[in-house]
């Protein structure tokens, strides 16, 4: 039986990393309704008093899985937001790279998170964070815009969607087999900006 | 108790579009294997018989379902094949905006189609279909390429999943409310082949 370290609060230790991988894993595979306790201890190959010394129970489980894949696009907002010289076109394009390599890093997470429709409070909390990083990506845009970087004539909720669409769209197909990470960012970044073709 | 009509074969009769509708619906709501013929009824507010004289079961609306999302996508295709005249950017262009058009007009079933994990054999068809359609959309990357429509540095498979990454995503956020089918197909349009920013 392995053992579990890391407390209730702060940065998960690695051995709670360990259960909330194995539950993610679970919830994506057969839905979080479908996943018990018992099936994550199974996976582990621990009792399940040795998850529950730790973690108060699925919910638990759920929230800091989405919390995890949350923290990572919103540390990407907080550096993008930083950057107080570049203008408006430059954060957006960082943030997308930036948020390409949350996706890639965090993919199971990121899957759940994109899997989520409201169903309890975890799951309402979840869409609440969700939306305020849309609506800021909007308003990246709409500066963007005006300091004319941006094609003037689309809906800026329209290209932010558009944009966290092509970058969501990683946790359907990407895997690490498919290449690195960054190169991945870059191609990404490069056709929602410039565009596939080269004609001028 | 509403009526139903319509054949096994060819084009689904206006009642069988009803209850395929319905069920989709239900599929997309609870899941395929959470909804039952019971539920498909009653959404309907018809006897369980009066759809069973149509239709086989639940695996053959599974079926009809997938079935009417990926011929309106291989139909688009096949009006591209037929595209002569045209460059390979294109028919490329082409095949995104139709295919944009198809979503938003059958977005339960492009909905469900996505969700489709390769559980059944019915399942494991549409995989294969749709597998057929994204290397025939690799295809064409590739031909771009060589007539010089389309930039030569990108993978052309990574350039055809993050295309079709876009209009996947549609079926995400997009409703009817949110603007006219053919405006939208535009904008995707132009943000994948030409890009968001207005720089040169």
């Amino acid at each position: 039986m392995a053992q579990i370290s890391g407390g209730r609060r702060g940065r998960p230790g690695h051995d709670v990393q360990a259960v909330l991988d194995a539950a993610v894993e679970l919830f994506n595979e057969r839905g979080y309704d479908a996943t018990s306790m018992d099936d994550v201890a199974r996976r582990l190959e621990i009792t399940k008093s040795s998850i529950y010394h730790h973690v108060r129970g699925k919910q638990e489980l759920l929230r800091m899985a989405i919390d995890h894949a949350l923290d990572g696009l919103d540390d990407a907002m907080t550096q993008v937001r930083g950057l107080d010289e570049a203008t408006a076109l430059e954060r957006l394009e960082t943030l997308i790279r930036l948020s390409v390599l949350v996706l890639a890093g965090r993919l199971p997470y990121v899957t759940l998170l994109l899997r989520v429709r409201g169903n309890s409070e975890v799951e309402l909390d979840a869409l609440t964070r969700r939306r305020a990083f849309d609506h800021e990506v909007t308003a990246l845009v709409k500066a963007a815009q005006t300091e004319g970087g941006i094609r003037p004539d689309i809906d800026p909720a329209t290209a932010a969607r558009v944009l966290f669409g092509m970058v969501n769209s990683l946790a359907e197909w990407y895997s690490p087999a498919r290449g690195n990470a960054g190169e991945l960012a870059t191609i990404l970044t490069t056709v929602a900006f410039d565009g596939l073709s080269i004609r001028d």
